[in-house]
């Protein structure tokens, strides 16, 4: 059996980028654009997901919905479990495929389930994903590429449609998911009744700037060069945030452990007190992300607390902000956006953070060690 | 107003221990014992807790179990995830007190919430209490000191009686929290008929042989002291576990930040490949909790892995293991037990390490920098 890959050449090919990493994150204004056009049709107020319209008596009737993913995939089933829980107004949890598969998980018939993999093939999550059917429950995939095993073996599913992603440390298929479990999350709000037209269409109309902000927060990648250029000696870092951008915190920190080598850790910020402020000293670079509308006061009451204890904050701010540039010893800007929207922004100077200090460290980037992009064995 | 404490002088001393931290960890046979003493009658095949008893429809109607915690009371609640959805069969979630009162979180009528806290004062815990009240939810408390802010407030509850704990860094809290939740997990699995009452009894009878148990895993005190004086140095250590013994490795990690100030992480040990295992190097202390029968094959396969790429392991292993033992570069045994109760076993020797590293260091053990023992503020 010989399948046909359906891709040009300039998709497999750098185009001019030094690493496939790089270029990917630069191409996640277009790659976010395409997963939500032809879906998203904002002047008219609607969302086409075939995979959803067929079942939405499944996500109605839903009393929880159960994401199961591994890796970068499980950090955007903890965006989406906010986003969801905040639009539609029912339970959602997020497992580790790996954790769920080896007990003997509460599953109920009215369940519907949402395995995220961004190859479609990685092991733990398949497996995960066939005993949640086993025990009865809708199985939902979001996958990016197409025809893999996870969208086959769903029920049914939505593809994110950022082109073939080449590097191992995942980026746009990351911040694609987020946008495609974003739609979802609308069009079961409005089959459900729980969001108003006036709210959803202001969604929409947020979502579909998405992609200039996307391109804006780019710009500032030669700041994030320079403060790459600072701490590409640390050998340990902190990420904090808080609510969306909490999992964002645990991506970024992710993203230098995987291609730097760098022993970075996630946290929720208010978590710090109950341990880890103990790490905190004068060698410990702390990079939080503190948007003005993302529990602000208290995101500055964290960086209070770190400065205090003489630690480097690296700050992800809102655009124009003026309290935390004073605190912090580096800010970054992103555009201003709805706080649920706020990740696609906020994650991308952490790619680029992570990339900068990878190759100043003359790390093999693109193919880290010890790491394999599609983790298709337990 | 004044409260009389009701203390023996023995009890806030050291008893000839150099810290509070160290006698409070030799404590936990006799805390254990003191939390289902009066509570369990194996004999008789029940157990009593008022708190329980008086609203038993609540559990027994609950859709859905939501608990509600911060720090070392939030790796408790992650192992009472565990045991109690494998005993009672309804879905557990488990939240950063921080960040569900900061979000609009999804409570319904039929949720019960369980509130835990050693000090019973813990500002986000209480905070997120009040709101999932004021949702509507039945609040359940389990908490350490007598007569504390959470215990009052809260519906109903149920003590630790673990007695004073001094040291920040937290311990016998931690496994009389684990004993609480699983009499708490076992009366409700009971009422709901959920458990034969054969397997009732197995799980009492091991419940009752456990101090016993943590008596046996305390005297792996030397060997873990020779282990902690090789690793001392270490910049950075990670901390693998899976099932029942995820949390616990989250938990070893945390007392290694909180009194040591070495940078540990806690991971579920599959996880390891989506992005951690590419820190694995000869500089790498991994600890990884590899019990027979805590899905041991694969827990081999990861130690298989990390060996492969150089790290050093140190595993807590069931006495007598033979094939961890030849993988390992130390192994620290612990005895034999059902596994849902293992984290009662294998904690201890994690708490022993992180004391021993943090005296050869010469940290201030029972107060440890930028710590509070019982946190107040947000």
């Amino acid at each position: 059996y010989i399948q046909e890959l359906k891709l040009n050449l300039e998709q497999i090919e750098k185009g001019g980028y030094p690493h496939f990493m790089l270029k990917e994150i630069y191409e996640q204004p277009q790659a976010i654009r395409d997963t939500f056009r032809g879906r998203m049709r904002e002047n008219k107020g609607i969302v086409k997901m075939a995979g959803v319209d067929d079942h939405i008596d499944k996500f109605i009737n839903a009393k929880r919905l159960v994401i199961l993913a591994c890796g970068t995939s499980w950090h955007a089933g903890l965006v989406a479990e906010y986003i969801i829980e905040e639009l539609v107004r029912v339970p959602v949890e997020v497992e580790y495929a790996s954790e769920f598969r080896y007990r003997n998980p509460v599953i109920e018939k009215d369940d519907v389930v949402i395995a995220i993999s961004q190859s479609g093939e990685t092991a733990d999550t398949m497996a995960a994903m066939k005993l949640a059917k086993e025990k009865g429950a809708f199985v939902f995939g979001v996958c990016n590429v197409v025809g893999s095993s996870i969208s086959r073996e769903a029920h049914a599913g939505a593809y994110t449609h950022a082109g073939p992603e080449i590097g191992v440390a995942s980026t746009k298929a990351f911040t694609t998911q987020i946008t495609v479990l974003t739609l979802l999350g609308l069009k079961v709000a409005k089959a459900k009744g729980r969001i108003s037209t006036s709210d959803f269409h202001m969604h929409l109309e947020e979502l579909r700037l998405i992609p200039e902000k996307v391109e804006e927060a780019l710009k500032s990648n030669d700041r994030v060069k320079e403060i790459a250029a600072v701490y590409k000696n640390a050998s340990n870092c902190l990420y904090l945030g808080r609510g969306f951008n909490f999992p964002v915190a645990l991506e970024g920190a992710l993203k230098l452990k995987e291609i730097s080598y760098i022993h970075a850790e996630g946290y929720p910020a208010a978590e710090m007190k109950h341990g880890p402020i103990a790490l905190i000293d004068e060698q410990m670079p702390v990079v939080v992300i503190a948007t003005r509308r993302g529990h602000y006061d208290k995101v500055v009451s964290n960086i209070q607390e770190i400065k205090s204890r003489k630690g480097k904050i690296i700050a992800i701010v809102t655009k124009g902000d003026v309290t935390v540039n004073e605190l912090a010893d580096h800010v970054i800007e992103v555009p201003e956006v709805m706080d649920s929207m706020s990740p696609l922004l906020t994650t991308i100077p952490l790619q680029l953070l992570s990339y900068h200090i990878a190759v100043m460290l003359g790390k093999n980037v693109d193919q880290p060690r010890n790491l394999a992009k599609s983790v298709t064995v337990e």
